[in-house]
């Protein structure tokens, strides 16, 4: 059955999933790079950087990777493929990626701006979903077609499926880095109430890898 | 220097210190028994409840046995030494731990009911401080006499020293629970402008424990 799945959503010790003062310089915010640092040196994000056979194995990579399995559709908040300040939404912009973004599947993007569909090379297509997030997950359901949808963020993206009660399952990595303030994941949400229990931990000198899931 | 550190601290990974509904029963919350887990299993503390040479060692076990070093005096919040709804202040409540606590050093705790200082078995002695945490620091550095205080909570307590500035340390340990609500350790407090920074990162099967430390 297509789930709706959060993977590698890295999180500080202080429960941020972005830093005080995002830019176009800084888009996770001040002090946010060392969130991903346990996926930055995996097989994984090394060959989606072109680095194909560097980055390491083990639990960091085996998350990494399975993040990528099963995916049928991807859903993305506005900032995920555009810059909080930016050129976007000029149609110059064409996502983070480059001509060959990583996903290979259809990307469903949170906007406010219409926008015809966007075909990349390697099977991507972003869509540019402008009346909500229960659209954007039908739509993706639909492309998914029987496989996963993988919720990419950001913050505030993951905290409206979740209060719409959508996400069945999450990966976070609790990275060993303080941000102080900037886009809490948990604030003012009870994961409990809302059915979730964590099902795996595995720690890794890089970070804390926990599954959450509804029952 | 004597220094008011924060030893063992555990917290949930969405990041509350204590669960939802305290109560006598339940002093800690509903469902916050396995905040505690990675510090229940180790000889430190199977050694405090009378289990000599029981329970585990490694990194959980180096960081439990750390909390007691160089210690010359604790700081506690009230429902550290009584129950939420519970007998206390009668006189006749004489903490959780029974007549021979496990601190074997003066015990400062806060408190709106004056009391006379009670001596315990084995070198603690509880005195009640009616007059506001700064009065708890300044008696309890006297009483540690060059050696580090240790401020064992709860949440509130904990709170409300870093907001006056007075924490120097903090050793944390974010155990695989998830609790939904209760007391957040993080909200509305910013660490990062309070210099704090992480200094280590130990991940363990059964927590991940980190330091926090002033510039």
């Amino acid at each position: 059955m297509s789930e709706l799945k959060v993977r590698g959503f890295s999180i500080s010790i202080d429960g941020y999933g972005a830093g005080p003062n995002q830019s176009l310089e800084n888009p996770m915010g001040e002090g946010a790079g060392g969130l991903h640092h346990w996926f930055r040196g995996t097989r994984t994000f090394q060959s989606m950087i072109g680095n194909e056979g560097k980055g390491t194995d083990g639990p960091d990579e085996d998350f990494a990777a399975r993040g990528f399995e099963n995916v049928g559709a991807w859903i993305l908040g506005r900032n995920m493929f555009g810059p909080v300040r930016g050129p976007w939404p000029d149609d110059s912009w064409k996502g983070w990626w480059g001509d060959e973004p990583p996903y290979h599947v259809p990307v469903f993007v949170l906007t406010h701006h219409p926008r015809a569909p966007l075909e990349m090379k390697g099977g991507t297509t972003f869509y540019f979903v402008t009346d909500g997030i229960e659209s954007a997950y039908a739509q993706a359901r639909t492309a998914a077609n029987g496989k996963d949808m993988r919720l990419g963020g950001g913050v505030a993206t993951l905290r409206q499926y979740l209060q719409a009660g959508l996400v069945d399952e999450m990966h976070l990595a609790i990275s060993p880095v303080l941000l102080g303030s900037g886009e809490s994941l948990f604030a003012g949400l009870d994961l409990n109430a809302m059915g979730f229990r964590c099902t795996r931990h595995v720690p890794t000198p890089s970070a804390t890898h926990v599954v959450l899931r509804k029952d």
